[in-house]
């Protein structure tokens, strides 16, 4: 096998600060827009909050057409409303305001309104087809107000198909926001729970990018086109995921604890876009494979501070139980990169297998997080549905640093229905 | 004084790793490309990469046009050459195959092109117009053939006016090449001395801008459009620089003494890269102002691997040279900082104002480089104008931790006759 030597790094520009979200206006001017299809979480449209963008917006004489009808976790159904709200609006422009679902739910509305087709022909093989967008899309201005997806950051858009019982995701460069405005004033009215499941994810994250395979273990492709977005670890993203721990470790208890904490929460929204960069390069692996399936089947999980009229597992939260176990499980691939990475969330000198496991639960403790998949409403019954359901994430497996079999799989799984 | 609260980060895309290069002409269809305006560093066009480099942009069909008058430090007339070239060449994008001096050749030639009007309308104002070009500019591949200058991902073209006595640049996010391509084997060929110059001039970008004053330290623009493109450190800028000061410690020495060391010259590659990011945000200061005059001024350096006929101080002796008392001057705005610039250099524990110009004089003088400005042909009669010089930079100066008045430059610069 001839192996890969080549990296890619591409990041969203952006701009961080308290404030920074008045310049929305000004940024859509400079990326030539003058009519706009906001796309805001419908929680966050009713918040003062949402207000001020738009009249940042408006004041430049931009106009914009308003849709707050985000599924948090859309689904297909819910992005072809998107889409065609999007298409009765004709616009030159899109601006998303939310967490993850309402980027993507925007990223996927500007994809099919600039370049045509059906949704579907564009999700990932073997599930979608896989279609390429043919020509550059609109701009879209990103501005998170959670401190998690990193979307606004990547060139992903995950979507949920019940219908196949699956999770999966569209995923090309033309995808990613044009601009991105961190402001860590529009996350202060996050309820501490999102916090929480949002910085859990950010955290794994960037443990999952830090300890991915390293790129020049794929073998080289016959063409850069074959060149996967996921890429394995490479020297550039590891600065920004070991960032982004170092970041998680410091301030995400401070940043639940209080949503007034202005240096926390916005220490936070900085490294969920940092790890955004380092995943959006170097993928994300076993932990995100068996999310899929525990947020997708039959559970019957309410999340405090989400939306209560129907079961869902927050994706952070979804992520980060079968963390502990997952990496206890690559430890082996290379036992100093994961006492690193524990060394990096925790600030001390730390040592072994479960150095890393540790550091992660007592993190998933202190900010009241679940701690086992029974807490989400699952039991060993359920071990080979969701088995099943990590094994068809063979993107993302990919770059594990050790392939799991189905077996290593099952006992990962087994392992996070409660903490060691 | 209300308090600046924003920063921005851009940077360009780029693909790194021995072999890269042979993606050339893929990145330029990407990028829509068809016929390309190819400009060389004339001692790079008669070697085989740069064959190699054509070859593969041929092979996907695009044509090209061969510009190598290129000036080792450009000005205003070597510029509006290029520009000439590239306007009878008709053509719908660049490439830049060479160091600092090439590419932002090619940005200048990209700029004029595109945008219409006269080179001096866009240099920096007070001494330009500071024009703003009305779109975008075609789209530039930038392949960096040394380690040093990060042009490949910085917004700024640097132009020599000997008319005027002065060395200034045209800075607009619009310049940034739209694709970076970092290939080690690009800087197999460029000789030790080459190597060392440059690599000092990276290690200057990423301790310059991680001392940066802070961004939060200057006062809030009245509109974003104000915003200086040189910000001050912040903590994305920080993590880019941080790095490159680690990669300039660890592997300069080795990429000097062994132009075969793939590893050593890789790393000072993407420190360069790095580098580049990092400066591009938060900016340089002290020892860059104090270049300017050094390079510009009258002097009879003729640099060993440089191109013999004129005498010619490299850009990056002119800038380290006066680093040591430059930092010096600046280690009471912030010691532990200076100390940690120092401890990233040498991997090792240190302390003290003395640190961080010890650190920096043991790499100068391990890599062969001239220590003072009396091995540049400079003595005490000269300082006046050097001081001169120096404060033309206010652009630079601004964002300096401490400011210099006259006395402390011409400080600074008599403490850079001779090492200490």
């Amino acid at each position: 096998m001839i192996h890969e030597t080549i990296f890619t790094v591409e990041a969203t520009p952006f701009k961080f600060g308290p404030g920074a979200a008045a310049d929305a206006g000004w940024e859509l001017q400079r990326l030539g827009v003058r009519r706009a299809f906001v796309v805001m979480d419908p929680r966050v449209a009713e918040l003062g909050l949402a207000a001020r963008v738009l009249a940042a917006i408006h004041a430049v004489g931009i106009e914009t057409v308003v849709y707050s009808a985000v599924r948090v976790e859309p689904t297909l159904e819910s992005l072809q409303d998107a889409v065609e709200a999007a298409r009765r609006a004709g616009v030159d422009g899109f601006v998303a305001l939310g967490g993850g679902s309402t980027i993507d739910t925007a990223k996927v509305a500007n994809l099919i309104t600039s370049d045509g087709g059906e949704i579907m022909a564009y999700v990932n093989p073997p599930i979608g087809e896989g279609r390429k967008p043919g020509g550059t899309l609109r701009p879209l201005l990103a501005l998170p107000t959670t401190s998690g997806s990193g979307s606004e950051a990547t060139t992903v858009a995950i979507l949920d198909l019940p219908h196949l019982g699956v999770k999966t995701g569209i995923s090309h460069r033309s995808l990613r926001p044009a601009q991105a405005i961190v402001d860590p004033e529009l996350s202060a009215t996050a309820p501490a729970s999102v916090t929480a499941a949002a910085g859990l994810d950010v955290v794994c994250h960037a443990a999952e990018s830090f300890l991915a395979r390293p790129y020049t273990s794929r073998p080289r492709p016959t063409s850069p086109q074959e060149r996967p977005p996921y890429q394995g670890s490479n020297p550039v993203a590891d600065v920004w995921a070991a960032q982004a721990l170092r970041s998680g470790g410091q301030f995400l208890r401070r940043a639940v604890t209080d949503a007034h904490d202005l240096e926390a929460r916005g220490a936070m929204m900085l490294a969920a876009t940092m790890a955004g960069v380092g995943f959006g390069s170097a993928g994300v692996h076993i932990p995100h494979a068996c999310a899929y399936p525990i947020a997708g089947l039959r559970h019957d999980y309410r999340a405090p501070g989400y939306p209560a009229e129907r079961a869902f597992v927050p994706h952070g939260l979804s992520v980060i139980v079968t963390a502990p176990a997952a990496f206890r499980f690559t430890y082996d691939a290379d036992p100093a990169r994961h006492e690193e990475a524990a060394r990096l969330l925790t600030g001390r000198e730390e040592r072994g297998r479960e150095a890393l496991p540790t550091a992660l639960l007592a993190l998933m403790r202190d900010v009241g997080a679940p701690l086992g998949l029974r807490e989400l409403g699952y039991g060993a019954p359920d071990l080979p549905r969701l088995v099943e359901g990590a094994l068809k994430q063979q993107r993302l497996l990919a770059v594990a640093p050790l392939t799991p079999s189905p077996a290593d799989l099952e006992r990962i799984l087994r392992q996070s229905l409660e903490p060691a």
